[in-house]
């Protein structure tokens, strides 16, 4: 190799090293960081822009999603496994199987290397246990001060296996609304990484990938209307999501709806109410009343929806409004989420 | 309505607005912002997280791309328009053709929700010219000072209908290598825009689809071995990372090669290389030689190919290595962009 061809030849990462702007910007040193942290644990080929998936039949689902959580990794999880279990909820919540997923990555220079390997090694070893392709990719990066460490964007493409339409169109007045456990993890566990807040017992994040619990569903025969995990704005606004767009009143029950010790204690401490805090391994189901015991059955069967139990009806009103039933036996309204109440959780 | 609900109502979004936490935080005025910005343009449904795709039949090609362009408009383009085409374009360096496409938008706190909508608008512009649909979408919110107004991160479809590979693998000793038109207009236009320098006549991107070229190469039955859109690291990386993926030499011919007056000019003021600077609308193409003249004729047929020319050919060496016969006659060896020319030009 002569010393011109050295020149641009890929230098190797270093311990300790740092991404730099160099590193984004197409050449030597992008393709070394591709080669040793992103394709090294992924396993995608580098060699192309695109990626050319095997031929299937059905129809196709496909959804994006972007991350900016803060810290890059909390109890129970970080930033990689977040995407790559964030992503493939969206798709398990079309009832579709989750195929293969790309990443884009926006690293903000000055991002320690380990750092990304360790998301990225998490990113990979999420997928593997959920049987998905990291097939695509792309890094950029930005200046310091102009991102904060990571940003991960995610886009899958799920496989409808069955004629079914879950959506908030087939919710049916009587219809059965199932919670798949209990409340707040997510949302307080990253909010004790970033305050600083030590709960004790700690809390851990409930990321995990929601597509098993589905297919066990689907793979029953239940007749599933409506699926939605519960990150954003929690269950109270995933409710009045569902609520509007199918144009129907939804009873809530609060004896129903588990939030385990350490969870509430942290909410009460901060004034937060868990209702509204983000989950990310959590979900609501919406299916005919009496397939409601069916389904219970099946989802205690899987892990990560042992605690899932019926929480709410769909009322007979028009409203598109959510209510719920208190401890009390009164009734109080649920609104949406009017702002943030967390930001940078997902 | 009662006052309760009022609470939780969306806000119409006034002039002069700016883009706050609050509008990622998952309630409603996150849900005003994807109502009356992303979903009046683009026309999705946003009652759910994942969009289900009409059945096709064929190969699926995807992939993934970030957008961190500064600044957020110039000449011949803005991020919008590039992200949309830069997608499309890495798709259709697969030979396949693009279906749909989906947006992860992360936005800083402050960004001027009028700049916001122009973005999204012509997104929209650029999706329709294409004949693709965007069918998903998603936005983060992040706090001033830890982004740069926005980043988008697109996410493509496409679909094989030939049983064809286009890849750097098929690239044979003895093909021809072909430029569809003159080099440097996109990085030198975001630069100029950038640093306020005043071109005259003024440098506009060359940001566009790139399918409707590669189409009509395919319909007239020509065997594409390879092709690669000029992005990053510019003609000269390009053809580096494809003489090494195929393990064979390549020889370019700087007398073939153009590069436009202001362009020229304005890279020999900056002391840039034209090679190494990216294109959003350029793609060399490697084919049998006995095919490059029909090639020629087809491409020049074609609006933003009509500058394609025989640029090099595939040498029978296979060191992997690029070499550029210059207009003096006399050998240079062209290497990989070692470290980051242009920041943030994509």
């Amino acid at each position: 190799m002569d010393p011109d061809e050295a020149a641009g030849c890929p230098v190797p990462l270093a311990t300790g090293e740092r991404v730099t702007l160099a590193h984004g910007g197409g050449g030597a040193l992008m393709h070394e960081l591709v080669r040793t942290v992103f394709a090294a644990a992924l396993g995608t080929d580098t060699r192309h822009d695109g990626a050319v998936l095997d031929p299937v039949a059905g129809r196709l689902v496909t959804t994006t999603d972007g991350f900016v959580v803060r810290p890059l990794f909390f109890p129970g999880g970080d930033i990689g496994a977040l995407a790559v279990h964030g992503t493939i909820n969206d798709l398990a919540m079309c009832g579709a199987r989750p195929l293969a997923l790309s990443a884009g990555f926006i690293i903000e220079e000055g991002l320690p290397v380990v750092d990304l390997r360790r998301v990225v090694e998490s990113m990979a070893d999420a997928a593997r246990r959920a049987g998905v392709t990291i097939v695509s990719g792309d890094t950029k990066v930005v200046e310091r001060g102009h991102g904060d460490g990571l940003y991960v964007t995610t886009s899958g493409i799920g496989l409808l296996e069955r004629d079914i339409r879950i959506h908030p169109d087939a919710v049916r007045p009587g219809d059965a609304v199932i919670l798949s456990g209990d409340l707040g993890r997510h949302g307080m566990a990253v909010l004790c990484a970033r305050e600083g807040l030590a709960a004790d017992p700690p809390i851990e994040s409930d990321q995990q990938s929601l597509w098993p619990a589905v297919a066990a569903l689907l793979d029953a025969g239940l007749e599933v209307h409506c699926l939605r995990d519960l990150t954003r704005g929690g269950f109270a606004t995933c409710s009045v999501e569902i609520a509007r767009s199918a144009g129907l009143d939804i009873e809530l029950d609060e004896a129903a709806i588990t939030v385990a010790p350490p969870v509430a204690a942290a909410c009460e401490l901060l004034g937060l109410d868990p209702l509204y805090v983000a989950n990310e391994g959590r979900f609501m189901l919406v299916l005919p009343a009496a397939q409601a015991d069916a389904a219970i059955d099946v989802l205690r069967r899987q892990p990560g929806t042992a605690g899932a139990a019926v929480a709410g009806r769909v009322g007979a009103g028009r409203n598109g409004r959510v209510s719920l039933r208190t401890r009390l036996g009164t009734w109080r309204h649920v609104p949406m989420l009017s702002g943030a109440q967390l930001p940078r959780i997902c």
